[in-house]
């Protein structure tokens, strides 16, 4: 990589921790529990959060990242949430969010008697987990369908994350995953790591995922 | 996006592109047909080359991308191919490959007799398909529990690819995926793409990947 590029790396990076660091302290002081959702395009995000909408008894705010479209946004607010959409264009810085971006979202956002606020990171597993959107916790999804060697392939996310959600464990039976090698997996790159596993199709495993929210709310 | 970040992009997209195509030119004249898969971690990138190995008759070479580990350069090799590996490291530039790390690779690589250069990209549905590798085709791989909405989040995959793999048809009587809606998304966002429907487990539809293989081979 040539230096120059890494100098502008290096800026935007000082730039999007500073807000990050400002965002954290922001929503902790307005009581409201800040998650950053990560993980691979199809790995169940927005399933998970229409299960959580339906079926966790609390008021809850999304912003969604994507590149295109306002599909997810869509999904959410029909599930019940307040949803507000980023779209980050098709060229260039798109594909993670910063945090200026989602400050600049809480701008439109009315966060009175919000418990949670989620961030819907954009589907990738390389790039969000470069950027710190101060979120008070960062979650990585990873699905049974993609196999046991992703949390060595794609570290970073896993290492920058203190919970990882195993999702679909519905279709485990039609699968070769070998789950306990999946979680040895994780906790080689991340030992603190707690995992979640369930399914927001059938609902298996969501009381664990609602014990986390409720553990973790601030007010 | 700041205007300095901007020239600098633009400057190792052009040098990309002049690569890139020096590639194409000279993989062809070798007879050599250079193909790049893309994907979502998980897809099925290396189930699929494992597969053609086994099952078709010709011979391969495959350039892994990956951030870290050799684990795919490793299942591609007890396969039976050629296998060069190519990790981009834990930081920065990490999301990707570009036409410069491919050239460096091919001189370490004897494609004397070689019937079909693969790279394999990083898995990751953004980044990839901003970077032209120089190949014959670019083929863009979904599975089937990824959603039907993919090609319209990430359409610039789909716009640069002219081969869409839909995989691990196997899982479907297991999903509630709608595949015509998932066809008609991604002939929305590339009406010439040609889409092949397979299970690199079971082999159900690899006869259509070996004749589009067939069809085009150099030599």
């Amino acid at each position: 990589m040539q230096e120059r590029e890494i100098k502008v790396m290096k800026k935007i990076l000082a730039t999007n921790d500073k807000m990050a660091i400002e965002l954290r302290a922001i929503l902790k002081e307005q009581g409201v529990l800040y998650i950053n959702l990560m993980s691979s395009p199809g790995s169940g995000k927005t399933s998970l959060l229409e299960n959580t909408a339906k079926n966790y008894d609390s008021n809850l705010a999304v912003i969604e990242g994507d590149i295109e479209t306002t599909l997810d946004a869509k999904r959410i607010a029909n599930a019940g949430m307040i949803s507000y959409q980023i779209n980050t264009g098709p060229f260039g810085g798109d594909c993670h969010l910063e945090s200026g971006w989602i400050k600049s979202a809480l701008e439109e956002i009315d966060l009175d008697g919000i418990d949670i606020l989620f961030v819907e990171n954009i589907g990738n597993l390389v790039c969000p987990a470069e950027f710190d959107v101060g979120a008070h916790f960062n979650i990585v999804l990873i699905s049974t369908t993609e196999g046991e060697d992703k949390p060595l392939k794609y570290p970073l996310a896993f290492q920058n994350s203190s919970v990882c959600v195993i999702t679909k464990t519905d279709l485990m039976p039609y699968l070769n995953l070998d789950i306990q090698q999946l979680k040895d997996n994780i906790k080689k790159v991340n030992p603190k790591m707690k995992i979640i596993e369930l399914s927001s199709k059938t609902g298996d495993g969501m009381d664990n995922w609602f014990n986390f929210l409720n553990n973790n709310k601030l007010s």
